[in-house]
C-alpha cells in the first residue's frame, strides 16, 4: 500500500465546512466574516508522548484531543485540522483503529480533517488545528495568557494529577489499587478537551491556558504573560485529583503507596491532564459557575492572582508551604 | 536548554501580519475580507527527505520551501506558518543555522512563523503553511488540480530532474563532472518555490500542481483530478534539465556516466524539484509567457491535454515511446 492509498483509504472524507478538503496541493478554508482563526500545533513522538504498545484508537483520540485543548484554552470553536504522520510501516489494523479514534473525537467537535502528509519514518504524529474566534467591535474574544489581573480568582477545571499518576504507576514508581489505576489510565489515554467550557468562558475569564506540562509550569506562563503573581491553595488542587478521593477511600488504604507529599506533587506538576486553568474577577463567580454547569464541566477555585510577582503555595489553613515543585520539560 | 528556551532563543520574533504570534495556546490569524486561506502541511524526516550530514541552513530553507511550493501550486500568497520540530538533542549551532535558513526564505516571501511545537525525538520537521487566495464573485481564484480541459497546453516551470540527479550521484549511482554535480546539488538542497509564478498564473492556468514526487506521478494527479489524459513530448521535458545541457556540453562527455534513457527517467520521474506543472488553453500562450517573464521564471511547453484517458509519451519526432516510468512513493 502506497502513500496515496494510505490517505485515500484511512483518512479521506468529503469536505464539509472547508471550501476544499484533502486531495489538492492545499486545502481551502474560509473563516466566517468577523472571525479570527485560532491555530495551534502539537507533535506526538513515540517514547516521549506514548508507548509502543499504546492502543491506536486511544492514540488517535489523544493526538487530536491535545490540539483541541489548545483551542479550548483560547475559547475557539473547532473547525478543521491537518494531520502529518510518519509511519515505520503501513500497518492496516493500526491505521484503521487510529483513524477511528481520531475521527470519533473530530466528529464529536465538528472538526474536519482537511489535509496533511504521510511519510515513512519513526512514528510521529503532528496535528495542526484551526478554530474560530469572534471579533466584536474590533476586539478579539480569544482567551489569552496575558489577561489575568491582581484580585482575580484562579480556577482549574476537572481533575489534575491523574494522568501522571497513571504514568508513574505504569512505570512501577507507585502502587495503587486496580480501580484507581483504571480511572487514572483513562485520564492519561483518553483526555477530554474542555472545548465547551472554553467557549462558555468567553467574556468571563480574563486569562486561560490548558494544563499540559503541569499546573505549576502552566500557571507560570499566565503569571509571566500577565505580569502578576499568585497564591495557590495546594489542598484545593489536591481535592481536584479524582484518584485521590478514590484511593484514600480504599479500605484502610490497602495497596496504596502514595504519600501526601506525592499527591501534592502529582497535582501540582503532573502533566497531560488537558484541563483549563483560568482566571476571572470575583464579581464573575456566578458566571463561572453557570459556564461550568452549561458545559457540564466541574470547576474548582484554587487560588488568587496578586500584584506581587511569584508563585506562593499555602495549605488549607493558609500556612505557607515550601515550593519545590518543578514543571515538566521535554528536554530536561 | 529547555523546550521553551529553544523557542524563545531561536524562533520567537514579534508578530507582524498575525493578530497574535508565538507564545500563547494558539496563534490568531485574520484573513483579509473576501479571501480564503490555503493550507498545506509537509513533514520532513531524517533519512527519508535529507541525510544526517545535511547542512542545517539549507535544511531550514528546504523545509519551508517545500511548503511554499504547495502555496505556489494553488496560486496563494504566503502569509504565515507553524513549525513542529522533534530534536534528538538541543544542538545550538545546528538550531541557529536551521533558523537562519528558515527565516531567510520566510522573510523573502513575507511569511511569518506564528506558532509550533518542539519536543525530543528522532529528527522530524513538520511545517504547516498558510496563504491567501482571493474569492471573486463567490469564485475562488485558487489553482486546483481539477481544472485541466482537453486541448489545454501542458507546461512545466524551471528545470526538472536535477534534484534526483544530485541524489543519485551522491549515492554513487551515477558519475557526473563536478560542475554538474554542484549545479544539481543546489537544486536538491536549496529548491526555489515558484510563488511569484503561481500568483501570476491566477486567472490564466486551468490547473496546477508542484512537482515533488516526479513529473509523471504529479501529472497523474492532474489527469485524475481533471478526468482527462495527456501526451507528453519527452525530449521537451529533457531539455528542461539544466544539468543535461551542462553535462552533454562537457568536453567529449568526459566524466559523464548517464545514458539518454537515464536522462529521460531523471526528467520524468525525478522528484524534489518543486517546479510548477500546469495547464492553460492555447489562447493563453501570450499570457503564460507574460506571467513567466513577470515572475522571472522560465516556462516550457511540454505537451497537450487530451480527452482520451491515460498518459502517452512521444519523442521529438512524435513517435510513441514506451511508458515504463514510475513515480516516487514514500512507502514503495
Amino acid at each position: 500500500m502506497g502513500e496515496f492509498d494510505v490517505i485515500a483509504r484511512f483518512f479521506k472524507r468529503p469536505a464539509r465546512c472547508a471550501a476544499l478538503g484533502i486531495g489538492d496541493d492545499c486545502a481551502l478554508l474560509q473563516p466566517a466574516p468577523g472571525t479570527q482563526l485560532a491555530i495551534s500545533c502539537d507533535m506526538l513522538v513515540l517514547g516521549r508522548h506514548f508507548f509502543a504498545d499504546a492502543d491506536p484508537c486511544q492514540l488517535g483520540h489523544k493526538s487530536l484531543a491535545v490540539n483541541l485543548s489548545d483551542l479550548a484554552a483560547c475559547g475557539a470553536k473547532p473547525l478543521a485540522f491537518t494531520l502529518a504522520l510518519a509511519l515505520p510501516e503501513v500497518n492496516e489494523p493500526w491505521l484503521e483503529a487510529f483513524a477511528q479514534g481520531l475521527f470519533a473525537l473530530a466528529d464529536a467537535h465538528g472538526c474536519e480533517l482537511i489535509g496533511g502528509d504521510t511519510t515513512a519514518g519513526p512514528l510521529n504524529i503532528c496535528i495542526t488545528v484551526f478554530g474560530e474566534v469572534p471579533v466584536v467591535n474590533g476586539q478579539s474574544q480569544a482567551l489569552l495568557r496575558s489577561g489575568a489581573r491582581a484580585g482575580d480568582d484562579l480556577y482549574v477545571s476537572g481533575t489534575v494529577g491523574d494522568a501522571r499518576l497513571a504514568l508513574d504507576a505504569l512505570q512501577g514508581k507507585l502502587t495503587v489499587p486496580a480501580d484507581v489505576l483504571t480511572l487514572a489510565r483513562a485520564r492519561l489515554e483518553m483526555p477530554t478537551p474542555r472545548v465547551a467550557l472554553g467557549l462558555a468562558l468567553r467574556g468571563i475569564a480574563t486569562a486561560a491556558i490548558d494544563v499540559s506540562d503541569g499546573l505549576m509550569g502552566d500557571l507560570g506562563h499566565i503569571l509571566e504573560g500577565s505580569d502578576v503573581g499568585a497564591t495557590v491553595q495546594v489542598d484545593q488542587v489536591l481535592r481536584s485529583i479524582a484518584c485521590y478521593a478514590r484511593a484514600t477511600r480504599s479500605e484502610d488504604h490497602v495497596g496504596i503507596d502514595v504519600s501526601l507529599e506525592q499527591w501534592r506533587a502529582l497535582a501540582l506538576c503532573g502533566g497531560d491532564d488537558y484541563e483549563l486553568l483560568f482566571t476571572a474577577p470575583p464579581r464573575q463567580r456566578a458566571s463561572v459557575a453557570a459556564a461550568a454547569q452549561a458545559s457540564q464541566t466541574p470547576v474548582q477555585r484554587i487560588g488568587l492572582i496578586e500584584a506581587e510577582a511569584g508563585l506562593r503555595l499555602v495549605d488549607e489553613r493558609g500556612q505557607a508551604l515550601p515550593n519545590h515543585y518543578a514543571s515538566f520539560d521535554h528536554f530536561a
